[in-house]
C-alpha cells in the first residue's frame, strides 16, 4: 500500500461498518439484515501496529459545565514517532466507531507519506467514558474500542451514552491535539486531519469547526451529504446494485429475483435452507438467510478494490466481478438461490478458512454497536430501497424510526440536528465563501458517493 | 442614531456589562471593586420597543443526548417584520448576558437599516432554562432575562447552570434560525448575525462555527483575544487609564493618587467618608466608596461616546474629558477625594436626580449575574492592573482564582477551553486560510480594544 489511491480505496471500505450497524437500528425497515454484520472475523483482534498506545485525560463533557461534567475519562491514541522531526507536521487521524488499532492496523496511507514529511502520526480513538476511573489507573473503557465494562448492555442506557456523540468527539480531538503539541513545544507544527468513513466526516467537520487547529482535512468517503433529505435515500442501495449490474446485468438480475425464491421457503424447509447454506446451526427464520447475502453483497460492494484486501474479510480483487463471475458461471439447473449463496461464499470463505457458516452470530469484535445509538440520536441517515435496486423494496418512516428509537434508548433522533449543526445544504456555496483544505474523496464505485 | 458610526459606538459600551460583572468573580484581585456595579438604574426596567416577543421550544442540552438533554425550555426572542420582504435578508442580533429588551432598546442600527434591505429582525436572548415548564405555559425562565424563578440563589447551582454557556447559546441561534426561516418559507434569505461585546464574540463565533447559517457578522466591541494570555492582562486598565491621561495628565494623576487618601481613611471615618460621599446609608467599608469610583470611571471609559447616551446612565457627549474637566476646575484646595467623587458624580447622576447614592446596593437590574457563573468556567479573561494605570495594582492567579471559582460553584474554570473551541492564537492567519465577512469593529478608546 505505497500509493495515494490504494490509501482511499482503503479508507472507503472503512465505511462498511457505519452502514452495517446503521441499519441494525433501521432494522424494521431493512428486516433483520444487519443482525449478523461485521461480526464474524473470529480471529485474533489485536493486529500488530507500528503505534504507541497513551492514554489522555479528558473532560467527559465539554458542553456544560456541571461537577459531573469535569469527570474524568482515559481516550485512547497511538503514537508513532519514528520520523518526526521538532516542528514537522502532526498528521492525526480521526477515529471512527470502532477499536482504533483496528483502523490503525488498516490504514498504511499515513505510515507510507510519514518519512517525507517527517511527521509525527497520531490515531485517536472516538471514545467517551463508560466507567470513570481514577487518574493513576492508566486503563479504561470506551464506547468504542477494546473495553465493555458493563458487557452487551453498555449500549443500552441513554445516560451513559448521552456523551457520544460528534461534537464531544471533535472536541476531544480539539483539547487532545492542544495538550499534545504543549507537551512537545510543537505548538507551530500544522496539523492536518485523515479520516474515512464516519471518521471522515469527522475529519471535514473538524477542518470545519476547528480551522485554527487543522490546517486541512482528507475527508474520505466521508458521506457529510447523507443526512436530513439531501441526498436521495435510495442512493446508497441504488449504488451497491448499480456496482453489480456494471459488472453483469445477468448477476443482477438473478440476485434481484432471488429474495421470492427464498421467501417463498416455509418453517419447515428451514432445515434444508440451514444445510444448502452450511449453517453451523439450523438457522430459525429466513430472514437470517436474507441478512446473511444481504451484508455480503453490501460489504463486497464497499470493498470492491483492484487489489486483494482484508479489512472485513479476506477478499480477491474486484470482488463483485468475482461474485457476478460465480453467479455467471453456475450450471444452468441451480436455482437462483443456490447460485446466490455460492457468490455470497466468496464474501465468507475467500480464504476457504470456514467449515460451515454462523448465519445468526452476533458478537461484536470490533467495538462497533455505539453507532446504534448515534443512528438514532444524531446521525440519522434515512435509506430505502428503490425498485431500480437488486434488493427487495423497503421504505422510511422518520416516526416508526422515531419511535423504535425510542424504544430502544428512551430518545428520539433530532432528524435536522446535523444539518443545523455542520451544514450540508448547498454546500458548495458555502464552502467557497469559507473554508479550505478539506479534500473529499471516494472511488465511484463506493456506494457511499452519492452522499457526498 | 440614523449612522453606523453612532451604532458601533453604541455598541462598544454593551462590554460594560462584561467587565462588571466578570470581575465580580475575581474579586479577590479587585477587591470589592464590582460588587455595587451594574446595578443602579433602578427605573422602569421595561423599555417600549418595536419588538414583538416569541418564545421557541429549544432543547435544554444540544450536545447530549440523555432523556434530560431533551427537556424544552422557551428561548425568548423579538421580531420586527415591518420591513420584511420574503426572501430579503435577516438581521439577527445575537444576545448578550442579560434581558434582550434592553439591548433591543439601546441598538438602533437594526431598526434604521432595516427598511433598505426590508430585513427582518430578530434579537435572540441568550438563554437557557433553569425551571422547565410544560410546552402550553408560553413563559419561562431564563438564566439571563426578565425572570429569575429560584431569587438571588438562581446563580448559586453548577448543575442548573452547567448548560449556561457559549456554545449552547450558538447552537441555539442555530436552532432557532433554521425552524423560523422553516417556517417563513424563507430558506434562501440570507443571515447576518450583529452583536455587541460578549454578543459580539457571540455573533463572530457564529459566524466561524455556522458558516452554512450565517453569511456575514457583524462583531462590535468583541474581545476574542482576551482569552488565555493572547491580550495582556493589563491591557484593559491601561487601555481606560490612558483615555483619562489624553484627556487630562493631571485629571489622571489625581485619580491614581486618590486611592492613598482613601485607604488612610479608619474605621472611624467612615461616618465621615459616607457623608462626603452623600451615601443614603453609611458605608461599612472603604472598599465600597472604591468600587463605587472604580466603576463610575471604568464605565464612563467604555461610554466615552462624542455624542450625549443613555444606556447604563445617562451621560454627556465626551463624558470622559467632562469628568477631567471637573477635576481640573475644582477649587485648589479640595482633596483629592473629594475631587474624584466630583468626578464620578458625573456618571451616577448626570440626570440630578438622584438625592444620595446607594453606594452598596446589590441589586441586579438587568438580569446579568449568570456572567459570573461563565467567568468561573469558560470566559477566563485574567486582569491586572499595572503600575501604569491609574488604579492601584492588582496581579492576578489562576490559581487563587480557580480556588474562588470551586468555593463559590464547585466547578473549576477550563483555562485554555475558549481558544480550543475558538480558536485565537494567530488569528490574523487562521481567518486569511478560513473565515471572511466578519467585521470586527470598535473605537480606539474602547478599554476593550485591545482585546481583539
Amino acid at each position: 500500500m505505497a500509493s495515494l489511491s490504494s490509501f482511499l480505496l482503503l479508507l472507503i471500505l472503512l465505511f462498511a461498518i457505519t452502514l452495517a450497524s446503521s441499519a441494525a437500528s433501521v432494522k424494521s425497515y431493512f428486516p433483520g439484515i444487519f443482525q449478523s454484520s461485521l461480526k464474524k472475523n473470529g480471529k485474533n483482534l489485536k493486529p500488530k501496529i507500528p503505534y504507541e498506545a497513551h492514554y489522555f485525560p479528558q473532560n467527559l463533557d465539554h458542553f456544560t459545565f456541571q461537577p459531573k461534567s469535569y469527570k474524568i475519562f482515559y481516550q485512547k491514541y497511538l503514537l508513532n514517532s519514528q520520523y518526526w522531526h521538532k516542528g514537522a507536521p502532526i498528521f492525526v487521524y480521526t477515529g471512527n466507531e470502532g477499536d482504533i488499532d483496528w483502523f490503525a492496523a488498516n490504514t498504511g496511507f499515513l505510515l507510507d507519506i510519514a518519512p517525507k514529511f517527517h511527521a509525527l502520526l497520531v490515531f485517536i480513538e472516538v471514545s467517551q467514558i463508560l466507567a470513570l476511573k481514577p487518574l493513576s489507573i492508566a486503563w479504561s473503557y470506551w464506547f468504542y474500542g477494546e473495553s465493555k465494562p458493563f458487557g452487551k448492555n453498555s449500549y443500552k442506557s441513554a445516560k451513559t451514552l448521552g456523551y457520544l456523540n460528534s461534537q464531544q468527539a471533535l472536541a476531544d480531538f480539539a483539547v487532545l491535539i492542544r495538550s499534545l503539541k504543549q507537551n512537545l513545544s510543537s505548538e507551530t507544527s500544522p496539523v492536518v486531519v485523515f479520516g474515512g468513513s464516519y471518521g471522515g466526516m469527522l475529519a471535514a467537520w473538524f477542518r470545519l469547526k476547528y480551522p485554527h487547529t487543522a490546517i486541512g482535512a482528507l475527508a474520505s468517503s466521508a458521506p457529510i451529504l447523507q443526512f436530513d433529505g439531501i441526498t436521495p435515500w435510495s442512493s446508497f442501495y441504488d449504488a451497491v446494485s448499480q456496482d453489480f449490474k456494471d459488472a453483469s446485468l445477468n448477476c443482477y438480475e438473478v440476485i434481484k429475483s432471488s429474495w421470492t425464491e427464498l421467501e417463498s421457503i416455509s418453517k419447515e424447509g428451514l432445515a434444508e435452507l440451514s444445510r444448502d447454506f452450511r449453517a453451523c446451526k439450523k438457522v430459525s427464520s429466513i430472514y437470517s438467510a436474507r441478512d446473511w447475502l444481504w451484508e455480503a453483497f453490501v460489504y463486497t460492494a464497499m470493498m470492491n478494490y483492484p487489489t486483494e484486501s482484508n479489512f472485513m474479510k479476506p477478499l480477491p480483487a474486484y470482488p463483485v466481478k468475482e461474485m457476478c463471475k460465480i453467479i455467471d458461471e453456475s450450471s444452468p439447473g441451480a436455482s437462483k438461490l443456490s447460485r446466490v449463496f455460492e457468490a455470497a461464499s466468496l464474501y465468507y470463505n475467500y480464504s476457504q478458512a470456514e467449515k460451515c457458516f454462523e448465519l445468526e452470530d452476533e458478537t461484536d469484535d470490533h467495538g462497533l454497536s455505539g453507532w446504534n445509538w448515534q443512528a438514532c440520536t444524531e446521525m440519522v441517515m434515512p435509506m430505502t430501497v428503490s425498485n431500480k435496486s437488486m434488493f427487495p423494496p423497503s421504505s422510511f418512516s422518520y416516526k416508526e424510526f422515531a419511535d423504535d428509537c425510542m424504544k430502544n434508548y428512551g430518545v428520539r433522533p433530532r432528524q435536522h440536528w446535523i444539518t443545523t449543526e455542520f451544514g450540508g445544504k448547498n454546500i458548495e456555496q458555502v464552502l467557497k465563501r469559507f473554508g479550505s483544505n478539506i479534500i473529499f474523496s471516494s472511488g465511484l464505485q463506493d456506494p457511499w458517493s452519492r452522499g457526498r
